[in-house]
C-alpha cells in the first residue's frame, strides 16, 4: 500500500498530471517547532530545474500545510496532512505516449496490475511522487535533529552526465548517505532491521538496483579477523560518546541494531529510462510503435536523488526512534 | 516486531538455548494439500552438520505442527502454529561468554536495547532463528509451485573455505537467488515495490550485507540506451509467455512489479563473525576480557544461508500473491 | 493512528478550524466508475444545517478529489487523495473556551495526551471530521452497491430534541443500521470478528456509547432454545437465497463471519455535551470558570450521526469484502 | 487474521481437538519478574469444571512458556512463545456432528468461508481459542499491575442457570468489567478511541452481543445536563488523583482517551448455543438433519467469560500504555 512506517507513517497520494500530491504523517510528537523556511529550503534542493544536468522542468513546489499544525508551527500530535499542487502539468508532453509502454518504465506492469493506464506522466510510478517524501522528511529532520541526528548524501558519479546528456542518452550513478548521532539501541532484532528498513525505503525510490550497509558488498571478499569492528581503547560502557569502535566495517548495525557509530550506506540508480533517442516498443494494443520522448527527463536521476534518500533515510530512523521511546 | 508479511504472515519466537523456536504462519490459504517429507527434506537441507565445512551441531529439527492442518493433511486455512524443540542446547559451549561483548556480533546492541542479555546462543539473533523460516517457506513453497512459481538460490564462492577454516579464520560468500514463473502484476507501485520487500526479506537475514537485483549495482556505470530490456519480437500481449522481453537487466521487476521475466537478484554476507582465534572485546562491566571461542561455528555463513535465502524470497512472493488475488 | 482498515484504508487528517479536512483512501479497486453528483449528495446528507434541529452552520462541503480518479472518473486503483476546505471557520464562536476544559468534552484528555491544546472547535475530536469518513464512505457505498450491497440507517428518538433545545438543553439517541446483501463468508474468525470490527467502526463515532447487534442485549435475557435461527424450510444449500434463516436473532453474523442474513444493528448517543447553558469547570490553569456556549451546536448529535454510522458501516464491509477476495 | 493489538500483540493458533493451543506475545517489555504461580492461577480460573454449572471438562491446561523469558523468570523483551496441549481431546463428542451445521454455532459460515471444515470442536471457534489470551492476560495483567492498574470482572445474572440446566436448556448473562489506575492519556482521538478498542475486544469474545461504556445505552434516554461530569471540588490540575471528577456517566472515558476515572464497561452474552436437547438443522449435502449433543457444554458461556472479559481488557490497555509511553 501507499504507506511507509509503523508509528510515524507517511501515507501518499497523487499522479504526476493529476492535481495535487500530497500525504499525510501520522504519529509524528506534538510540541515540535518547526520551521517552514528550512522545510521549503528542502523541497527546493529535491525541485528539477536546478542546473541544465536535471530536469528542466519549473515547478514551484510550496506545499501548503492543511493540519497538524498550530497557528505558531508548533506541531500538534494529530496527522500533518499536506498538499502539493501540480502547477505544470505539460501533458502536452506525454501526448505521444497514449497506450505505448516505454522500455525500463512501468507502463507494461501497470497496465497487467491495474487493466487500466492513466499515460500522462507515468501514475505513481512519476518521480515527482517524491516530493510528499522530501516534505514528510524535511519535517522529521527537525525533529531527529534536535535529538542530534543528522542525515546526509550525495551523488558520485560514474559516468560523465554531460557526456552522455550530448549523446541524448542517460547514465546511472550512486548516491552515498551517511547517518550519524543516532543512539545504541536502535532497531528490531529479526524481520525489523534497521537496515532491512532502510534498504527497503532505499529500494523503494526509482530506479534503486542495489544497497549495501558499512563495508557492503566487499565484505563478501574479507576474512572475518579482518572485518571486526573492536571496541575502542578509551570505551567507557556508561559513556560510549561518538566512537565507540576502532573501525566501523558494520556500518553502524549490529544485529539490525544502532552501534552508536555513524550509519553509512549506498543506493546504485540505473540510467534514466527516458533517453532522448527513439527506440522500438509496442502499444497496448499489441502493436509495434516507436517512441520519441520529447518532455523533461533527467539524464541521471541519481543527481536528483540526493535529497530522496536523505528523505528515505530520516523517515526510517524517526519511525526506529519514535518505536524505540516506548520501551 | 517480529513478524513478516502483510496477508500472509509469519510470526515468531525462539531463543536458541531455550526450549523451542517456532512460528505461526497466518494467512494460508485452506484446500492446500501438503507433503511433510518433502517439508523435512527442506528443513534438513538448512539443518548444520552436512559437511565438514558447516557447524557439526547435529539437531533433529523436525518440526512439529500443532495447528492449520487437517488430520488429512490439508490447510484450513486457520493459523498454522509450529515448534521446533531445541535438543541439543550445549549451553556450555557459551560458557565461556558471560557477559562478553562479542566483536562483530549483535551482543553489546541487545545489551544496550533489551537492558538484559541472556548470552546463551546469541538470543534471537541466532542463526538458528531461522529454522522456523524455513518450516514457513516449505509450506509457502508448495503453494507457490501449484501455480508454476519456483525459488532456487545458489551459494557463490569468495574465497576458500577450507583455507579460512584451517586458519582458524572465516569468510564471506554471495547467494544468488532466482524465481521463475511469476505472473505480471505482482508487488505494489510505491513503498512496497516488489524488489523493495525483497530487499528487506534478504537484508533481514543475518550477516547480510548487500543486496541487488537485475543487472544490479552495474547499471549504475551504464548508459540507458544500453540498459533498457526490448519486448521480444514475437511477444503477444494477450499471452506474454515465458520470455517478454529480449533481455533482462531489469531483473524481471519493472517500477516495482512484475514484468513475467525471472527475478534475479543477489546478497552479499559477510565472514562469520565468530572465528576460532581469541579476540579481544569487553564485557558488560566495561572491563577488557579475551574471548577464545569453542562452540561450533561456521567458517562461511553464506553456505548455509542458501535455503533461508529461498525461504525469505518465497516468503515474500507468497505473501504479494495472497495480496495481488484480491483485485 | 489515524488509519481505518486493513486492505482498504482510509487515513485522515484536519482540524474543524485548520484550513482543510481530508483523506487517503487506499486499496480502493481500479475500474470503478463513480457517480460524483451521489458522492456530493452523501456529502450534503451530512452537512449541519439541513433543519433547525441540527447546527445552522452552513458549510459548502465539496469534496476536491486530487489523485486516484481518471478524468472520466474511472478509479484507477491507486490511493485517492481528498480534500473538503473549512470554509466557515468562525473562530470566533470559540473565542470564549481557550484554555478552558469544556465538561464530557476532549478538551482535558487532550490536554493532558498532548501537551498542547488548539482550542478552536475541538482539533481532532470534532464531529467536522467526519466529513472524511462521509466521502470515503460515498466511493465505497457505490462499490458496494454494485455488488448488491446497501447500507441503511435511520434515528430513533428517545426524547423529544424540539423540547429539549427549548430548554437550552440536549438530548441522546439511537441509531439502527441495516447491511443487506452480504454474501455468506464475510469476517475473520477470532480477533477480526465482522461484529467485533462493526463496534469498533461504531464506537469510534464521537458521542457513541453503546453497540449491539442482532438481538443484542436481548440476548443476555433468552433462553437457548428460543435464541436459535433454524434454516428456512426451502433453504438450499447451493443457492441460500435471501433468507437463508428463519429467524435473525443472530443478526447476520455467526462466530464472526456473515451467514447471508441482513445484518442489523444498534447504536446509543449520549446527549451533545455542548448544551446552551452556562456550567461550571476549569481552565488549564487549574481554576474554576464558567462556560457558556455561544456557537452552533446540535441539540442531539444521533439525528446527524445516521450518515456517519452509514459511512463506517460501509467501511468495514468494504474492507472485508476486499479481504475476503483474495481467498 | 489472528492477531491482536499493535505495539503489544498477540497472535494465537489452534484447534480445540488439534494436538495444542498456543500464541506469541510480541512487543511485551524486558525486564518484568514474572510470577509463574499467578499466572498458572489465572489460567486455572478459566478452566472448565471447576463447578457443576461449567463445562465438565477437566483440563490440566497448564501453558509451556518457551521464549522470551529468562531462565530466572524475567522478561527478555524478545516474543514470548507458549503453547497449552489439548490433553482431553474427546474427538468421540463431537462423532454425531460430522457434516452438520448447529444452529447458531460458525459451522456453516465456516464451511462457506473456508470451503472445508474439520468439524472436531468448533475450529478457531472454540471457547478453547481463549486459554491463550488468558495466558497473555496474565503476563500483561503483572506489568500494569506494576503500573497501579488493575482489571476486576463480574457475572451479572439474568435469569436462572439452574433451572436452564435442568430444562436442558441454556441461557444468556451479562458481564460487568472495571479497569482503575489507568493514568489520564491513553487512547487515541479518531479510529483507535480506547473504548472502540475495548468494544472490539470484548465483541470478539465468542456469543458476545453487546457493549456499552461508562452510563452506556441508558445516556441515549438522558439529557445533556444530567449527563455532565464535573470536576471534583478539589481537582488539582497537578495532582488529578484518584477522583478527578464528582460523577463517571463518561465511563473513564472523554473522547476516546482515559480521564483518570475508572474505566466500567459492560458485555452482553446470548446463551449457549448448544443446547442438551435435540434440534433440527442441515448437514453440508444439505440434507435436513437432527441434532442431539452430547459432549460437554456449559449453560451459561457468560460465568466463564469472566477471565476472558479481564484478559482482553488486560490486553486493550497495556497495548495503549505501551504505546502511549513513546509520547
Amino acid at each position: 500500500m501507499n504507506t511507509f512506517g509503523r508509528n510515524i507513517r507517511l501515507t501518499t497520494f497523487g499522479e504526476s498530471h493529476g492535481p495535487a500530491m500530497g500525504g499525510i504523517l501520522d504519529g509524528f510528537p506534538s510540541k515540535v517547532q518547526l520551521d517552514f523556511d528550512e522545510i521549503y529550503r528542502q523541497v527546493e534542493r529535491r525541485a528539477p530545474g536546478r542546473s541544465h544536468l536535471t530536469t528542466q522542468r519549473r515547478e514551484p513546489d510550496k506545499p501548503e500545510f492543511l493540519s497538524g499544525i498550530s497557528v505558531d508551527g508548533v506541531t500538534l500530535g494529530t496527522p500533518i496532512g499536506f498538499i502539493v499542487r501540480n502547477c505544470d502539468q505539460r501533458s502536452g508532453d506525454y501526448a505521444g505516449y497514449e497506450g505505448k509502454f516505454r522500455p525500463n518504465h512501468a507502463d507494461y506492469t501497470y497496465y497487467k496490475k491495474f487493466g487500466i493506464n492513466d499515460f500522462r506522466g507515468g501514475g505513481r510510478a512519476s518521480a515527482r511522487e517524491t516530493v510528499s517524501w522530501v516534505v514528510a522528511g524535511a519535517i522529521c529532520r527537525q525533529w531527529l535533529s534536535s535529538m542530534g541526528i543528522e542525515v546526509h548524501a550525495e551523488y558520485i558519479e560514474t559516468n560523465s552526465v554531460e557526456e552522455a546528456k550530448m549523446k541524448c542518452d542517460s547514465t546511472g550513478g550512486i548516491v552515498q548517505g551517511t547517518i550519524t548521532g543516532v543512539p545504541v539501541g536502535i532497531g528490531e532484532p529479526v524481520f525489523d532491521k534497521l537496515h532491512a528498513r532502510l534498504a527497503a525505503a532505499m529500494m523503494g525510490i526509482n530506479a534503486a538496483k542495489a544497497f549495501e550497509y558499512g563495508d557492503g558488498a566487499a565484505m563478501a571478499s574479507m576474512h572475518g579477523l579482518e572485518s571486526l569492528d573492536y571496541f575502542s581503547d578509551d570505551f567507557d560502557i556508561n559513556n560510549p560518546g561518538e566512537n565507540p569502535f576502532k573501525t566501523n566495517h558494520s556500518g553502524g548495525i549490529q544485529g539490525g541494531i544502532s552501534n552508536g557509530m555513524p550509519i553509512n550506506f549506498k543506493v546504485w540508480f540505473k540510467p534514466t529510462a527516458t533517453v532522448m533517442t527513439p527506440v522500438e516498443s509496442i502499444n497496448s494494443n499489441g502493436e509495434k510503435v516507436i517512441i520519441d520522448p520529447k518532455g523533461r527527463h533527467d539524464p541521471c536521476v541519481a543527481i536528483r536523488a540526493v535529497p530522496i534518500v536523505e528523505s528515505m533515510a530520516i523517515l526510517t530512523v524517526a519511525d526506529f526512534i519514535k518505536t524505540h521511546i516506548n520501551r
